[in-house]
């Protein structure tokens, strides 16, 4: 993987740039973007928008017309060899002739899974894997989390104060974060293929978990999840008002009233509560790639509890709300030292009067993203 | 106030720079830095080093010698008129022959107080005060808080989980933050009059409260200082090993043993514990400018409900310690989102795995310091 050049590494960012263009839109499809190229001039560039629509391969080649033959094509995924909803990337880039295709990663997704390099390197094309193969798989965390572990990247999110704390001990939380920090959620929900809450929190703060954009960025809506078990909190209608569905998940020996028109699906339990494996692995069943855990801290507690927790996204607002207020996380039981439970810092950032924090679990499970 | 030239900003800018190597070896006198210059040109540069050694203006007139006759000296504090531990600076000034002289601010220190600047002017010297005042008042936050308020900046140095906790609920906490993150702290205690620590802490940690560094920079080892109200820990000896003094502060029918070699004062109670603005005050008759205080919960919720806390510094790990752990603050009584004490962030950086944060109380008493 070392015969790449500048200009290779060059044209692969940009392409992971137009990829992340669809982050809000392609879900459940993975983010790809691709850049045709003679050397330094690109002469067509495309990314993938949505699913049912063209592939990143066909926005570029279209762009690329004849100027495509004898070219370089960068891929951030490996072409589709198949005939999903829309035809074969390869085919596609055999007929408009280019001489190389360089790809970041491997397609896990079985039904390509090496068969579209296959295919071009029957067709005569020079094919490479491999570059920037680091960020790609970090770009497509939550695709590649639900191929590879059956289960989607999950996210908590969490406003907290400087001392910890997310909720008074009566259970008011409104607004421990600034404005600044709330519309900046939004874009991390719109990331998210569900977002997810619990009947504690339904229950307390009534919230609509729908990403609600001041300018007319383009989203596909988020499903809503709430963990349920007894179905208690469908009489709080917020979270099923708006343009986004809803799914309650609860106990199989549960039956709903007879007007109750959102859907829902029961889970096994575990030791009284919802089984949280179970859930992971029936919203990734759905094409959930990544969701955001909103909820207070019994349920964010037992996420992490579980060790399915890949990531924290914390707004801190620097206010002290004291040692009656409610703790970050609930039932975590760590009386040693040596118990607790080490995060790395991703990244920081100031977002308005608050600091936003990125963490993630020291063993997190998800390969290199 | 608008009549400085850029080049003057440059020079004060520079004075400031100057003053700031004092930070650790001053007290209990502001730091003070000094530049003589002919326009872009320097001729002279100096810093107060200690007290009871020359001044800034000393300094840097001795390097100006000749030169300094016709020149601007720039200073960070306004020159003294009367002889202390060394002669007056305006005498050094108007005898160099400087033409003009342009001060960050006035000396609210009463033997000075505007006598410097108008010494300075009847010897036919220009003269301006209140460039980069902010700045300079931001310098010695702890002299003018001293001579201004009548009691010392007071920082509380805190080392916190994510989650708020200071320490595991039966007491450890050793060690949250990383070694750099410990090395840091050396900087802050340096420059600190005092080191102010409670009987629970010595009980618990037996801490040393000392400056290590692991090179030869200079300081003046700061005087550690125990709230002991009924001298219950002084069989715990590690606050009085090494080279730096300690003062115990304890309740006025208190007995020390017989053999009690270390410094006490008795100090008046209020609701039973040692009051805070008595100590405060204590220790700003004895020249302290900046006091940082590392202690427990339940001292440090103490001064902060009292309002006398100026600066926290936070270093917080990316660690979670669970709901039993100790908390930030204990004793905050805060029960209404209302209530809750609104901090505003100074300053966010990353030492080691750390997160190192300032933070100021929203009306810190501190004038714009």
């Amino acid at each position: 993987m070392s015969g790449f050049t500048a200009t290779d590494h060059a044209m692969m960012a940009r392409a992971l740039r137009l990829a992340e263009r669809g982050a809000y839109t392609t879900r459940p499809n993975p983010m790809v973007g691709c850049v045709v190229a003679h050397g330094d001039e690109v002469v067509g560039e495309g990314w993938h928008r949505r699913k049912g629509g063209p592939h990143a391969e066909v926005f570029a080649l279209q762009q690329a017309g004849e100027r495509a033959r004898g070219a370089t094509a960068y891929v951030t995924l490996e072409p589709c060899a198949h005939t999903g909803s829309t035809g074969p990337c390869t085919e596609a880039l055999v007929a408009a002739g280019v001489a190389r295709v360089v790809a970041a990663m491997r397609d896990p997704f079985e039904a390509v899974d090496g068969k579209g390099f296959e295919r071009l390197r029957e067709a005569c094309i020079a094919v490479e894997s491999g570059l920037l193969e680091t960020q790609a798989r970090a770009l497509n965390k939550g695709f590649l989390s639900r191929l590879e572990r059956g289960r989607p990247w999950l996210r908590i999110k969490l406003g907290s104060s400087l001392d910890g704390r997310t909720a008074m001990a009566g259970g008011d939380s409104k607004w421990i974060t600034g404005t600044q920090a709330r519309a900046d959620v939004m874009h991390w929900r719109a990331r998210s293929g569900a977002i997810l809450t619990g009947s504690g929190t339904v229950l307390a703060d009534d919230p609509q978990l729908t990403v609600r954009f001041h300018d007319d960025t383009d989203f596909e809506p988020p499903l809503r999840v709430v963990l349920d078990t007894g179905l208690a909190t469908i009489a709080r209608g917020k979270v099923r008002a708006g343009d986004a569905p809803t799914l309650y998940l609860h106990a199989p020996d549960v039956k709903p009233p007879r007007d109750f028109a959102a859907e829902r699906v029961a889970v096994p339990l575990r030791d009284g509560e919802l089984d949280l494996d179970a859930v992971l692995g029936l919203l990734a069943a759905r094409g959930i790639n990544e969701i955001q855990v909103e909820t207070g801290a019994t349920l964010a507690g037992a996420f992490l509890k579980a060790g399915l927790v890949d990531e924290l996204l914390v707004y801190m607002a620097p206010v002290l709300l004291g040692e009656r207020a409610r703790p970050l996380f609930d039932g975590l039981r760590i009386d040693q030292m040596t118990q607790r439970l080490q995060l790395r810092l991703v990244e920081t950032r100031h977002v308005g009067d608050d600091l936003r924090l990125l963490l993630r679990p020291q063993q997190s499970g998800a390969g290199s993203a």
